[in-house]
């Protein structure tokens, strides 16, 4: 039988493997919504792994409390110890695709059979990853939107092999624990997340290249326009309000044709046009070294506001 | 000597034309910032414009206090009596290039010398719009994030000819009423916000269309995402953290070939090729008619949280 990974999870055996930013976030998070019961195991190559990871993962609780569990991580010194036992087995190692392919068929050798499998990766499709596995179906992609220990979105990109139970089971641990798991249907480049916000930051390079705003313009346009309306409406809901009765339909009718004409003069630069220099430049001046512990703060409360706001229509329509 | 239109204006006289959303939106935000002794002007051609705004109007405090301006407003009979003692005339009319430049040519008779001349288009240029003016350089671009009793940015978009004190003062009135006016520095096509939102919804259009994900999917992810997170910190500073200590530069370093790789398969879709059906039949399914209300009222409280953790930083640096 299945490990139920939902709310009853009281003895959930989480192994993450790989301690980079994206890999601590993840274990941040697991920290904070683990039953005293669980535990959580880490793994990865570095030889002062156990002293890297009590020094670097308390800076992920920045203003609030450190859990308890935080001194109570399992810390493996084999991938076999590490996975063994495991329910989930969460991997955010290095973007290289033999890594991973030979990490996963080792995975598959020592984990039991109904453990999940999931990649953090933000560009290698789980149907290479899983190349030299003999069970395709259990590899999926859940790909975080950084810091996952922030942020709600995670998307599942599975193969064409990954079976729908891997799928199911994966969306319920995530809902269960108050987060957004989207599963996307194809192994697109980029999957979804990012590809909306690159080719956003395409026009906005190509705008500050052209000398239309600054740097730093441009993010005070995005912070009181479109950023806090997309927190609350996305852009499909948003136009769709926007057509008054008539709907994104009538958003199209009123000011399609503005919409084609900056379709038509979007800029289209590529990595090494030659605008590096410029936009480098202005981002280093303007910024310096960004205070991420302030950002992630704020962010935190404009969540909790979403959320909150979310319950409460929630329980009027109940 | 020019009327001091910053916090100081005792005796402002503001002068609206046109009372689509656009306008009635602007008559709602500057009943909230009007000194008592200053007067608002509404004039439109429509025969019944007095009942109509009286009765359109107070939807735009849904669940606020209605300012007891509101039965102030003074409702304006023909275009000269409106613009004869104005110290600010700001026109939401039809987006008609030939209608504005007939009205600007009219309202520079009979205005003040001094009066600042705003227009809310979203599309055409002030350079095009005060073709038949005698002094072009009056004229300038205001475009609003909709809707602008609610949204912090406007967009000042200048033509060549505009003066650089009609710039300062309009951007001197926004500041001291805590709104984010950006001096365009081109008479780009769209401006700014709109080139940036357009391209990343042409996109999200593309991936709906293809399959990836679904209306709802898609609007779920930007609201999860980069929504919040650029509500917070916009394209560039998100961007310029996550490189690292080598900034944007590290960022580009790190996952410049993914991006590149997102540009390159981005769509390229336009108005008329035929994903139309599908997007606008899935919004229509997913949303029904919005409730705009209850947007603005979650938005509204984001952008005080926003609000309160800028003034305090500030008060920190100080």
């Amino acid at each position: 039988m299945q490990h139920e990974i939902t709310k009853a999870d009281a003895n959930l055996e989480i192994t993450l493997i790989g301690t980079g930013t994206i890999g601590l976030s993840f274990a941040a998070f697991h920290l904070q919504h683990l039953s005293d019961a669980s535990q959580l195991t880490i793994y990865d190559t570095r030889p002062d792994l156990e002293a890297y990871v009590q020094e670097t993962l308390p800076k992920f609780f920045e203003g609030q409390t450190i859990p308890l569990s935080i001194s109570g991580i399992n810390i493996a010194t084999t991938l076999e110890e590490a996975v063994t036992s495991a329910h989930i087995i969460q991997e955010s190692g290095p973007e290289n695709l033999p890594v991973k392919q030979k990490l996963w068929a080792e995975v598959e050798n020592h984990a039991p059979k109904d453990a999940l499998l999931w990649s953090s990766t933000s560009g290698i499709p789980a149907s290479q990853q899983a190349q030299n596995m003999q069970d395709k179906t259990r590899l999926l992609v859940v790909h975080p939107y950084n810091p996952p220990h922030i942020m709600p979105l995670l998307e599942l990109v599975p193969s064409p092999q990954t079976s729908s139970s891997v799928i199911t089971r994966t969306q319920d641990f995530w809902r269960a624990r108050g987060r957004v798991p989207i599963h996307i249907k194809q192994e697109t480049t980029g999957f979804v997340a990012n590809r909306l916000a690159f080719v956003l930051l395409r026009e906005a390079i190509h705008l500050v290249d052209s000398g239309v705003v600054s740097v730093a313009e441009l993010d005070q346009i995005v912070e009181s326009s479109m950023g806090p309306r997309w927190a609350v409406a996305g852009p499909f809901k948003s136009y769709h309000a926007g057509g008054g009765p008539a709907g994104l339909e009538g958003f199209f009718k009123n000011i399609g044709g503005t919409v084609q004409e900056c379709w038509s003069d979007a800029g289209s630069l590529n990595v090494g046009d030659g605008w590096e220099d410029k936009v480098f430049r202005q981002a280093r001046e303007t910024y310096g070294v960004v205070d991420v512990g302030e950002r992630d703060r704020i962010t935190r409360r404009v969540l909790e506001v979403l959320k909150e706001e979310q319950n409460s229509s929630k329980q009027r329509v109940l």
